[in-house]
């Protein structure tokens, strides 16, 4: 497996565009995307189990029940939730780009990003579509990355190439993250992107299968959105046998969407509002997996560890204490903790008590960008990984004042 | 029912202190604090439900086992949590305290708050035991508030007189609360003192009915602590014919209960670390009574919400979105939503759409120290309540740097 270049455009047939039609008053700001493949591709997608769903994902749902799409559009700017009149909204989007591409309108997936309870003016969007359609490139997937992003720093993409059957297949993604990030079976919005050629029952069964120990696993503040959803696009443009069933190619497409959905969670967690880390919590000889996940997410979710990471305070005690309020079934006698970055690792805590350790080593590791967070149950086999980000002051001022 | 002075020491045969003994560095904070009963008392206990627990809360356990205790012993400044000599260190403190007063160590009622995993050092304790119990009095009630807080800004304590069985009884309470405030069926250090007369089985009863519905609907950070622990003391000095069963007896000492948690639970949320604002989230007409506490509870546990009412910022999606991933069975196209405070009420979403409301008038609304969100789901009868505080630079900065 190898990256390349070219996001959600890398594999073969797939254009994209991002413009600023107008939803956002800032005009360097993009807020509308497509994505286009040029045949009808296998589509899957999971959603938010929020009870309070955004109007497009409704309208996703029910388009994509045959497994089947063409392609993705989604605005930034205004989350079309919690409007009376925001399934029209979304069909309405729907209809004009299928009249632009001469597609069918069930064809098109539809995702909305942004404040929740505002309506939403159906005019930018119209008057967007002409030239949203007539940008598409082989080129346009950065434009189409900055097109969804709300208060995201940076552009969240990438693809990778591999091998099916002996043939060279490409997935490629984008996604945005931020805010409201605490996803439960779906999650924020990702759009993924392969040409290998795979039936939608077996692309749905590895996307559900795959956001169990990825999307799942990521929190930025605890809050699950009322918009989460990941696509998957898969047009067989790569020309390798249809993966119709379990099997070595089944495993080997597995892969390849797990590199580009572990990078993706995080690109997002790094980039959580506010964030000045990224936190990835890795816990290890769990009873179960259930146990090594419930662990890990209730580490990464603390406000009070995340509070300490961001001042550089190896305050291992509240790592402990989320472990003990977790709701798992674990020995607090039997955890060691340490933390590590690319300045080393340190061990500050063995069988459940504190170690003697250097407060100037804890700290030169734990000023690093990018800090692990090292769980050890001393309890079984099993692990699990989540991603998370400190809690900032930026994360308050961000969100003290999102809507004006 | 009516509010009286001396908030630990109002009952009847209560004194108190709090001293300086040199846990913690700053030579202007107490942190050691003692109550005293003249008699022995009835003693109910509840606890923290996290794994890792506090080894005061261990030995407080196996000392009331009995039902009884008469004098209660509260350090702050260090956790005694995750020690390998923390049960030692506790029954040492139980000891030399009996000692002192005459009692029996399994009497003492034993508390600590602080870091967690830094080992604790009996010395400054044992040195100031003496000086403890010689400043025991009627008026060391505030002395001893003081003694148990840690980043509290305010001391918590009050009492209310009230009569059973023609007899004037009187309780008072005193509490620390601050960060890591998330309890579950128990909660941070909250210590009640009444002169009632009620036999430990009804006291136990009323102090586990009241915690469901007072300090687990508590949260400041959603940490839940090692180390929360309630107790009352009941030492029967006011003379009425002893509750020991339900009855018109029972409920009036369940009302007065209620009065001094509740406000120390308001007390709580509006001194949470950083907070600049009160949040009291009262839901209505839910279906049923757990609906309306989960629904409350995850309303004021949402970061984005908390953030948004820093800024004043009348985002009422994020409460929509909050009760949406609260788990709790309700219809989102019936939900109401209003903001409410001194300044007035205003309503923001009807039937879980928005209403055009006055950005104006919200802003002065939710300029106020204290914040009504009010929750109508328009499916039933029950009601709940729940508190919380807004999150905002201070909490970041409290817990960023709070080992040094």
């Amino acid at each position: 497996m190898k990256t390349v270049e070219g996001g959600v455009c890398a594999a073969k047939g797939f254009t994209a565009s991002g413009i600023h039609c107008g939803i956002r008053k800032s005009r360097t700001k993009r807020d509308l995307a497509l994505i286009f493949s040029e045949k009808p591709a296998s589509c899957a997608a999971v959603y938010t189990t929020n009870l309070v769903k955004g109007a497009p994902l409704e309208v996703t749902k029910s388009h994509i029940s045959d497994g089947i799409a063409q392609a993705v559009i989604c605005n930034s700017g205004n989350a079309n939730t919690c409007n009376s009149d925001g399934i029209e909204v979304a069909e309405k989007m729907c209809d004009l780009l299928a009249n632009e591409l001469m597609i069918k309108a069930s064809d098109v997936v539809v995702a909305s990003t942004g404040v929740i309870g505002q309506k939403m003016d159906i005019t930018p969007i119209k008057n967007g579509i002409p030239r949203l359609v007539s940008e598409l490139s082989p080129y346009g997937n950065e434009n189409a990355a900055e097109g969804i992003m709300t208060t995201d720093t940076v552009k969240k993409e990438l693809a990778v190439s591999f091998e099916i059957d002996g043939k060279s297949c490409t997935i490629g993604g984008m996604a945005k993250g931020s805010g409201m990030i605490h996803p439960n079976m779906a999650t924020m919005l990702v759009f993924i992107t392969t040409d290998a050629a795979i039936s939608p029952k077996m692309l749905k069964k590895a996307l559900s299968t795959d956001i169990a120990n990825t999307f799942n696993m990521v929190s930025v503040d605890g809050d699950t959105s009322t918009n989460d959803m990941v696509t998957v696009l898969a047009n067989g443009m790569a020309g390798n046998r249809l993966i119709d069933s379990d099997g070595p190619d089944f495993d080997a497409f597995m892969q390849a969407l797990n590199t580009i959905t572990v990078s993706l969670c995080r690109m997002i967690a790094g980039d959580g509002e506010g964030a000045s880390k990224l936190l990835e919590c890795k816990v290890t000889g769990a009873a179960d997996k259930q146990t090594a996940k419930t662990v890990a997410k209730s580490v990464i979710c603390s406000s009070l560890l995340k509070a300490a990471m961001f001042g550089a305070d190896a305050n291992w005690g509240r790592v402990l204490c989320a472990i003990g309020y977790s709701g798992a079934d674990v020995d607090v006698n039997k955890i060691d903790v340490a933390f590590r970055s690319n300045q080393g690792t340190i061990e500050v805590c063995k069988n459940g008590a504190g170690v003697d350790f250097s407060e100037e080593k804890a700290k030169d590791i734990l000023l690093q960008k990018e800090i692990d967070i090292l769980v050890e149950l001393n309890s079984g086999k099993e692990e699990a990984t989540a991603w998370g980000c400190d809690l900032t002051y930026d994360y308050v001022k961000i969100n003290g004042d999102y809507r004006t």
